[in-house]
C-alpha cells in the first residue's frame, strides 16, 4: 500500500547485487497477494537498470505465474538477451525465494524518427474535475467502503465514463495521475506508468456482469500483461485511460486499454485474467 | 512459401528430440527473411507438443530477436515453466545454429466455463464473395504484379474494407481462411491462426502514410506479436480480421487486430514493428 507518491518512489529502491541479479524491497501491502502492477513495474524497473544509457522500454510482456506474497523482498534474475545496434532485449524472471513469481521480456531502444500518426483521444467523457473520485463511486455503489483501495493512495484516480456497453465490448474511462509530482527521470514514468496500466484493466471485464466486483465470491487473478510504450509522457499529469473488454470467455476476461494525454496515444495495455465466479 | 495448405501443414511436421528439444523442417521461403507468422506459428506449435492432454493455448508472446534464415532447420527449445492446477506456461527459444532467432511464452488452459461477452463482429465491410483478393488490389495499386505475395498462396485473403481512418487509427478489414480443409485437431487451426494472423497487420501501420508499401525504400521488421484465443474457432472458414494502428512513432508501428468468425470475436492480435523509411 504506498500511501504516498514517496512510498511508491520506495518501489524502485532496488539493489544492483550483480551478475543480472536485482532485489527489491520489502513489498508494504495489506493484499494477501501482491498487486500485479506493482510486480510488472519493479521487474521492468530492475529491467531498465541493467540496460545503460539512452535506451528505454518501448514494450514489456509478462506472464505472472504464481501469486506474490508480501512476506519476502523480491529478487529478479535480469538476463540481457540481446544488444543490438538499435534495441536491446532482456528478460526479467521475478523470484520469491525459489519460486517464480513473475516472467517478462521487455524492449528498449534509443530516440529514433519515422512515420507518426495516433489514435484521437476521446472526447465525450467528463474533465477530470468534474469526475468523480473512483473510490467514492465503488463506495457508493457497494454501500460500504473498500479498505482494499487504500492500495493505489498514491495515484487519484477519477471515472471520466461508464462503465457502458459499446461495439467493442464494455468500457471504461478513467482519468489518473499520481497524487505529487514525481522526478524527471523517464524511466520513473515509465514504471508508474506500468503500476498504474493494471488499475481498473481487468475490472472492465465484469463491469457489465451480474457480479460484485470485489465480493469473495469473485476470483480475479491477472494471467498476463503487456504494454507499448508509444511516446514521452509524465505520470504526474493527467491520463486518460480509455479501457475496453472485447472477450470473456473460458473463465478468462481480456482487456485492452489505451493511454492518452494531451491529444496523443502515449502507452497501450493488454491484460487477460481468470475470472472465476464462486457460487 | 507454403503454395497449398499442404506444404503450410508441414510447417508443423516437428520432431521431438527429447528432453524439450523440438525440431522443425527446413523453410521453404524465396524470402530473404523467414515470415514471422511461420515462426510464431512453429514454435506455439513446438510448445503446443510438450503439453499433454487436453490444454490448449489461450496466449502466446513472442520477441523476434534476429531475422530468420531459409538455410538452416530450426531448433525450438520449450521450457515447461509451471504445471499448475488449471494452466500450463511453457517458454520456446527458436534458434537457427547458435543464433536465438525468436523468444515465446505461451499459457494453456484445460476447457472451463465463466462470463461470457464478445464485441460485435464489424458488418459494415462487404461479404467474402463480393471481397476483391488482396493480392489483386495491391497489383491493381501498385501497377506490377507481386511475386513476394506467394509466400501466402495457402490462404485466400480477401480485403473486405479499407485502408481508411478512423478515431482508432488507420483501419483495414480483411476475410482470410486456408485454401483447402484443414484437419479437425484444434491444435492446427491455432497453429494457422497465429501463422495468418501476421499477414497485413502491420501494413495497417504505413496504409495511411505517402509510402509505397513494398518498395525498397520501407524496411518493416515485426519486433514482436502477441496472441490471445478466445474461443473455438476454424481456420478453413472465413474469419474477419480486423485490424487498426492506433499509433506509429520512433519509428515502430503498433497495430491490433480481431478476428471473429460466427458474430463472435475468436482471436486477437497485437504486434509493433520497425518501420524505417530510407531516402
Amino acid at each position: 500500500m504506498p500511501a504516498t507518491v514517496s512510498d511508491l518512489l520506495a518501489l524502485f529502491d532496488i539493489t544492483d547485487e550483480g551478475e543480472g541479479r536485482y532485489r527489491g524491497p520489502q513489498p508494504n501491502t495489506q493484499w494477501q497477494r501482491l498487486f500485479g502492477g506493482q510486480v510488472l513495474a519493479q521487474s521492468l524497473y530492475a529491467a531498465m537498470l541493467s540496460v545503460p544509457g539512452e535506451r528505454l522500454p518501448h514494450s514489456v510482456h509478462g506472464y505472472f505465474m504464481r501469486p506474490g506474497v508480501n512476506t519476502v523482498a523480491p529478487t529478479f534474475n535480469v538476463t540481457a538477451l540481446r544488444d543490438g545496434g538499435s534495441f536491446s532485449t532482456r528478460s526479467v524472471s521475478t523470484m520469491q525465494e525459489d519460486q517464480n513469481i513473475f516472467l517478462a521480456v521487455a524492449s528498449f531502444q534509443g530516440p529514433e524518427e519515422g512515420l507518426t500518426h495516433t489514435a484521437e483521444q476521446p472526447t465525450d467523457v467528463t474533465s477530470p474535475e468534474d469526475s468523480p473520485l473512483l473510490a467514492q463511486v465503488l463506495e457508493a455503489q457497494f454501500g460500504h467502503p473498500m479498505p482494499m483501495l487504500s492500495e493505489w493512495d498514491a495515484l487519484e484516480v477519477r471515472l471520466a465514463s461508464g462503465p457502458q456497453s459499446s461495439p467493442q465490448g464494455p468500457r471504461m474511462r478513467a482519468w489518473v495521475k499520481t497524487q505529487a509530482p514525481l522526478p524527471d527521470d523517464p524511466r520513473v514514468h515509465i514504471a508508474v506508468m506500468a503500476y498504474l496500466s493494471d488499475i481498473t484493466l481487468l475490472s472492465v471485464a465484469v463491469a457489465q456482469h451480474e457480479v460484485e466486483l470485489l465480493s469473495p465470491e469473485v476470483m480475479m487473478a491477472s494471467l498476463d500483461h503487456a504494454m507499448w510504450f508509444h511516446r514521452p509522457f509524465r505520470a504526474d499529469e493527467w491520463l486518460l485511460y480509455d479501457m475496453v473488454s472485447p472477450s470473456a470467455s473460458g473463465a478468462r476476461g481480456y482487456c485492452q486499454g489505451r493511454l492518452f494525454q494531451d491529444g496523443h496515444v502515449v502507452a497501450s495495455a493488454v491484460q487477460e485474467g481468470l475470472i472465476r465466479i464462486q457460487s
